[in-house]
């Protein structure tokens, strides 16, 4: 007899004299119908127990939770909602789940109770089908990128190098943190810890990564980083994960049709991929919509903004472009907008951002060439000299998901950049390098993990879309 | 005029009017031929150019790691050695590489010349070769796990629970370390720092994707990991990443089964995908073998260890077996083992691993079953009462490749457990939930992954199969 998963069963076309399967039960109705659960798929498999065959004893301990082993005949079901169910012969217990105290009870769970219970919501619909588009989007990207000649790197967490300036940084050490080994101005003596001098953890591996593209020529990173500050909202977490490609000999306009190209792949990977679980997740938004006043509903369903991304072609827009816009838009005109666009120069706000896709455009937007004093020293300068060949990637909903520039590749401007900012250069005489040898025109962009996961399950907390969130006094599991 | 990369234009078995291509010279030979590669293959395409039509002084700037840019023919090559060349028509100089500064010149360097400059080593064809078959790995694993209906999770790296004891861990704080806030007993007081707790570098993510396993049934990671160990040895990274499935349901034998499927899968994709990365390795292997006295020989070439793996089924042999083996064996009885194997009871070394797989059994070997004294807390006690259901795999050349185990299923065998390490209940109390509702037997391994990609490498020290090595007294880059 094989051991099926429920997502093989339920894709069967066929019925099967025996089979076995494990399982969690998520209910048992009328002392007759297990819905059964693997993880396998978000469906159930529903097992139908001929009470009078088995003991009561037995039937009292099948409860929400509980893990138990089923043989019998798959069959073609009886009732509605299923092709197909199995006729239970044998029932065995696993392990029980006392319904006074299991907390993961069939009812409706807030999201805060929850992640409370982070080691437990994956047994919910919601958050199993949250993570398994986590995983396929994963997949997607590595796929995505092997398919396309680039090769994955795991650039470092823990870095000697704060010279990014990205954010807050998290300190390491191995030191005895209650007695700091202590030097002349009694301050701590970084040479007796571990790597002999101060670390934290990374903000991104892009620096590295540009080591890589100038001599393996297409490479992306796939890993977690790290900010150390207090932002406690529903869009910030301490450590979450990146995915950054970068590529020598390749522009501005090359970084944007690869990460246009890049993001509608991945979107209609798990569109073809995933239907049960963004079919859960898009009816679940409909119906939180419900509940919400007219005008905080959304525009589009999840499906539907899906597809807003993989069918439009994606509409290329410079900053200054964009400016005029938004100063001659009504919303700025009638000082709807929190923060009112005045001149050229000013940070785009995600209201911004949302209005330029939402309502003028009417389909993902990129934004590029930017002020230069409000991106990174990286950032190629343009022949003005005062924008940056930088490109944000917005989408609806959420405003900016992607950020990529091309990279200076000139060693004097990019000292002279260094230089404004007080990055010393020995800190960054390696990244330096690869201007001294062999320099290239290169790009490439990042893409915060979570942002996409929340994109892609119209989850509105990022703390929902990450197995064990961190965030400000929250370390726990 | 399209764009191509070296590995494109080499596998194309036609010629073209017209190409460009743009890369890094690795050698001008006879002031006529560029090796130029772009990291897409190990190998270079040969541009032959015609001196008498080229300026000197362009010709005088087509040195070793200069990034250049060339337009010409692609035709059947004239000389030995390649297919076809390019029969250059135009060529730029994108940046100069000086050839009195630039240390990757055309000759041999040493690998720790290279360590020193990471940033550059993948320029060589060791490290290109290197680095390509580490993301192959890591396809290859993402591919397997993929197929076989596992979901990737991504489990926290910033962990406030140190009660795995796997490992000294590294600390994480943002408080300012120079200024530390103490409570009354002049300890630091953790409740002001980020997570309100002291919190540390993750040393394994197994304990968090058995919460997985328990509701989405098959599940990975495959992340960074930590120890803060004082070890400068060849085999000791302070962080590595490590590859940890966990799954519910399965018991020891199909733990093994999965392992050994997985590995052969690993294995057999880069056999397939990356024959001149390895053929590459390999002939390396061979040379500097004939450089070492007879007996410091590898028995076998690098592909013979690959196919090795793969044409063998793996011997399943009981701790207790393997030490009566080893008792009885004559390097136990001549004395050559530096470690020599006395009472049953006692953990394995390297060279009694690497007997049984090399000399004894002459294919890869399963140990199962080993003292519970030597293993972790989390493992399943076999009903002798000193056992438990662990194994290694061990492999050719390295001994220990993979480390797993049936977890304890049984919430008061488990809590015995922990109360005779003293590991308090309240920081693993989401662990035991596991055990409370809906246990099951399950079980999972782990594999370090820059061991994997040494096996597959031959590289011999671990700095070498890693971008940027975290080691004692080193975080460069």
């Amino acid at each position: 007899m094989r051991q099926y998963s429920v997502s093989e069963l339920l894709t069967e076309d066929i019925t099967f004299p025996e089979v076995e399967i494990k399982g969690w039960v998520r209910t048992f109705r009328a002392n007759r119908f297990i819905a059964l659960n693997d993880g396998s798929t978000l469906n159930n498999i529903q097992c139908v127990v001929d009470f009078e065959n088995f003991d009561e004893a037995l039937l009292k301990r099948i409860t929400t939770g509980a893990a138990i082993h089923v043989t019998g005949e798959l069959v073609e079901s009886q009732g509605k909602g299923q092709k197909v169910e199995i006729k239970v012969k044998t029932l065995e217990v696993l392990g029980d789940s006392d319904p006074e105290e299991y907390p993961i009870q069939p009812k409706k769970h807030s999201f805060e109770f929850l992640r409370e219970n982070a080691h437990l919501r994956t047994r919910t619909n919601t958050f199993s089908a949250v993570m398994r588009l986590r995983s396929a989007l994963s997949y997607a990207i590595h796929k995505y990128f092997n398919e396309h000649g680039f090769y994955y790197m795991h650039t470092p967490i823990i870095t000697g190098s704060d010279a990014e300036g990205a954010g807050e940084m998290f300190k390491v050490t191995s030191l005895d943190i209650n007695n700091l080994p202590k030097n002349g101005n009694n301050k701590v003596d970084y040479s007796k810890d571990f790597f002999g001098k101060e670390t934290n953890l990374t903000v991104s591996g892009q620096l590295e990564a540009e080591t890589y593209a100038m001599s393996l020529g297409k490479v992306y990173t796939f890993g977690p980083t790290f900010r150390a500050e207090n932002s406690n909202t529903s869009r910030h977490l301490a450590e979450f994960w990146m995915i950054e490609p970068e590529v020598a000999f390749m522009d501005l306009a090359g970084n944007m049709d690869l990460a246009e190209d890049f993001l509608k792949f991945v979107i209609k990977y798990v569109l073809e991929n995933n239907s049960d679980d963004l079919e859960f997740l898009d009816k679940r938004q409909q119906d939180e919509d419900k509940k919400k006043p007219q005008a905080d509903r959304s525009d589009m369903t999840l499906i539907e903004k899906l597809k807003f991304v993989t069918d439009n072609h994606f509409k290329r827009v410079s900053y200054t472009e964009a400016i005029d816009i938004l100063r001659n838009s009504k919303p700025n005109k009638k000082k709807k907008f929190k923060y009112i666009i005045k001149d050229w120069g000013c940070d785009l706000q995600s209201e911004h951002e949302r209005f330029l896709v939402e309502k003028h455009f009417k389909c993902p937007v990129i934004l590029f060439d930017y002020p230069a004093n409000i991106k990174a020293f990286y950032m190629r300068l343009n022949d003005d000299g005062k924008t940056v060949r930088a490109m944000d990637i917005l989408f609806p909903g959420i405003g900016e998901i992607v950020g990529g520039a091309q990279r200076e590749e000139r060693l004097e401007v990019l000292k002279q950049k260094m230089a404004a900012l007080n990055i010393p250069e020995e800190e960054l005489w390696w990244y330096l390098d690869l201007r001294k040898y062999g320099t290239a025109v290169h790009s490439g962009f990042g893409l915060g993990f979570e942002r996409l996961v929340m994109f892609v399950t119209s989850m509105c907390n990022i703390r929902d879309v990450i197995p064990f969130p961190r965030t400000p006094q929250n370390a726990e599991f």
